[in-house]
């Protein structure tokens, strides 16, 4: 391989490496712990992969969280939350936001683009945490509902990232 | 509008019509009734829409069904299920269609297509009842499981109509 | 059906006309009327039905920007680029936009959502109109290059709508 | 890791690659090399990529076949338009796979759960390639409209394969 595509790849990866921490950094000042979303991971996928621990699901979480793809919903997501809060947004969009508004679906289909990145069967976990609301997401979806703050993308976020973790352990182990 | 375009429009709904009743005979064939179908959107809208009924849901669940990107969907999945059990299909793709592979993920693939008509707030619904396995999903899932018998993709399928026409519902409906 | 039924449906259909006349203003806004976006939906549909017209289009695309899941993709997508001219949101994503990076890819996650309104059959449409930028969305996107602004998100919900407004047609006179 | 987890990843991997000699001899049959996809690929990255070889873009197309996602949509896929090709099909699927029925929609979205596989940005490339059907995707076309020929899924198959390796090309070289 030439240098040239190397080097590219070799700042590829550094990027992503940087977008994760400032990630890491975000999802902790909205709240979130990367070990919160590793429990979610846990529960999940404890019934299918006996052996499965706690560490384990961290590790997959990280893993999920140097993807870019999900690296680029995230960083939207928390932003509009941010933004909402911040009242910077117009209307009707802000409304819609700062009230979670059930018909909204944009929420779902950035959550969609992380849920996927181990495949469609993540889906099925997703709509699960997403309507049971377990641990970090029960939290945010209540402070969410307190004026002047807005979790709308970020639970689902936490949902999203959490199956698809899921989703890797599963493909990595289960048979 | 033309004669020629009114006769194109006129061919197409007779046409998914056709299909409809194609696909009511299908799901019998296979042991699902729609008011079966009907009864798990009606669980789902409950709790956000205190007036629903079983007749509003069933409606619902007839317009999914004469959705055309719905219809095939139904087709290509009772399809496979039928081959499976026929073993006319070829491995490995036999072995993981009688053994409901939980890796497989075309049946989850097939059932977005499906959810996806009426919009991403059908993700979550389709998520939960795959994974609580409400009325008849359970029952397919259980049946799925006997020896020589193949539900792969028919849970899935009517999981994904029941969550499609609860967000019909909510879409209508819901504030 | 209930009086409290059909006053929530009343309710929804005003409510989608109303943001009908506020997605209308935001596109003129940022440059682009409905007229522009049916002429590609013309080119795309022209050699499959013959006797489709623009105001044939201009119909179709009026239909899909009336749906609540493509409005909301609308409303985000084109928040964003403002926000990004305006320097109101936050790095590496203010970056992101401002330089329409290749590897984004939340700008074709929203134009999905709008695509898939009218089923898969528009993902063709929408790849082909996004690489080959027939009118306004080549307009768009070397508009968006200049210093200062931003049609990232713009260029794909164009291409979009027009893309679900030629598979309304496809779906309604095809054979 | 425990020793049992350390063999169930053991027994994925070999499983995975097991399908991947597989599925190389089921693509052969249907007259499709690898490197006729692969030269898809560099036409589509060439631009882009300026020093991307054709055997890099042979080493992408093969991560892209070792996913179990992409496998089993592959899978699925030809399966169904050999089933068609032999009349083993029950009416209306048969006609409209003999047919390539433009409104049938159910191999488009197999094809995108393929593309999704290296995230969003591919979907351009499908769609682009869907329609101006570059070299092995014009032969499967032509060859498909013969008497009791089916390539209804295969052509979109090769296409989104084509587009994911380009995908995962572009994610690791492109800045």
């Amino acid at each position: 391989m030439s240098l040239h595509l190397e080097l590219k790849k070799e700042y590829n990866r550094l990027n992503d490496t940087k977008k994760y921490d400032i990630i890491i950094e975000r999802l902790k000042e909205r709240g979130v712990e990367l070990v919160d979303i590793a429990k979610i991971t846990y529960d999940l996928q404890k019934p299918y992969v006996k052996d499965v621990t706690l560490e384990i699901c961290l590790d997959h979480v990280d893993r999920v969280i140097l993807k870019r793809e999900v690296q680029h919903a995230v960083l939207v997501g928390i932003e509009l939350d941010v933004l909402a809060e911040k009242k910077l947004l117009s209307e009707p969009l802000l409304s819609m936001l700062l009230g979670d508004y059930g018909l909204f679906g944009v929420d779902e289909v950035l959550a969609f683009s992380i849920v996927n990145v181990y495949g469609s069967i993540g889906f099925t976990n997703f709509g699960f945490v997403d309507k049971s609301k377990p641990g970090i997401i029960g939290r945010l979806d209540t402070e969410g509902k307190e004026e002047g703050k807005c979790n709308t993308f970020l639970d689902d976020i936490v949902g999203a990232i959490a199956s698809a973790a899921a989703s890797s352990i599963a493909h990595k182990y289960a048979q």
